[in-house]
């Protein structure tokens, strides 16, 4: 079985921003700020072309890792297609999210946690690194954002 | 759009079990055991019955987390579709690995860490818990295997 050749960094991002405005779920790790046991769950996303959206329940693992610890990595796609993303977490209770972000990450995810009675947490995820790859031969040359800045790739 | 219906605790076990028999990537989650910094990677496993062996460089993040941490917690197969693992950890050596194990490893994930250059670390996970949900109306009954034994599923 021959791969296909590794994409540019120009298709990478391209593939990237499809991914982040067209996937609905990803996996999101975080671990206990005290203990630091991981945990990861599979979550839905709103991507907003700033920060990743996200939805959990306050008394979750995740909320409370989120909260705690203020640091998240996201996988979005295949094992073998994968975008991870690296970011710093602000949390944001229900009444402080915009109408807009809220009517989104709905319209998007199929669920408006403002409806539930159980009390939730919107999370933002602020990508510091994003990175891309499929197979091997394309980890070098994986990463598109840094620091918070997506790097050239003209 | 209509879901299926919840699957029985029996038809769970059977497809998580036909999961980790056939499913050759997971979703490895590990945290930095000083900072806490959660990490997040896929990786090719083999299910021997008993526990889930990876192999990760010995000196990539992945590696150095589990080695001090202990902990990890693996999820496998599609974001609707999941089989989470959570279990301790125990590093080996490639020199220390059974032969039948190095082969396995080799057959099932198309790559021998005996033959790289680079030093490699062999992970067993052995799972504490397990558990399995399709959507949300599967969270209830979502566990299988506790404190490292399979639940009756009769």
């Amino acid at each position: 079985m021959t791969s296909p050749p590794a994409r540019s960094a120009e298709q990478r991002k391209k593939d990237t921003l499809h991914r982040l405005d067209h996937d609905v779920d990803a996996w999101v790790a975080t671990a206990d700020a005290t203990s630091g046991e991981p945990y990861l769950v599979p979550l839905s996303f709103l991507w907003n072309g700033s920060y990743l959206l996200f939805a959990t329940p306050a008394s979750s693992r995740t909320g409370r890792n989120l909260a705690a610890s203020g640091r998240a990595r996201v996988g979005i796609g295949q094992t073998r297609d994968v975008v991870m993303v690296d970011g710093t977490v602000e949390t944001v209770e229900p009444a402080d999210l915009t109408e807009q972000d809220a009517e989104l990450f709905a319209a998007k995810t199929g669920f408006d946690p403002r409806e539930l009675a159980t009390p939730y947490l919107y999370v933002r995820v602020v990508p510091r690194r994003v990175q891309a790859w499929r197979e091997p031969d394309e980890l070098d040359g994986r990463e598109l954002l840094r620091d918070g800045r997506w790097l050239d790739t003209d």
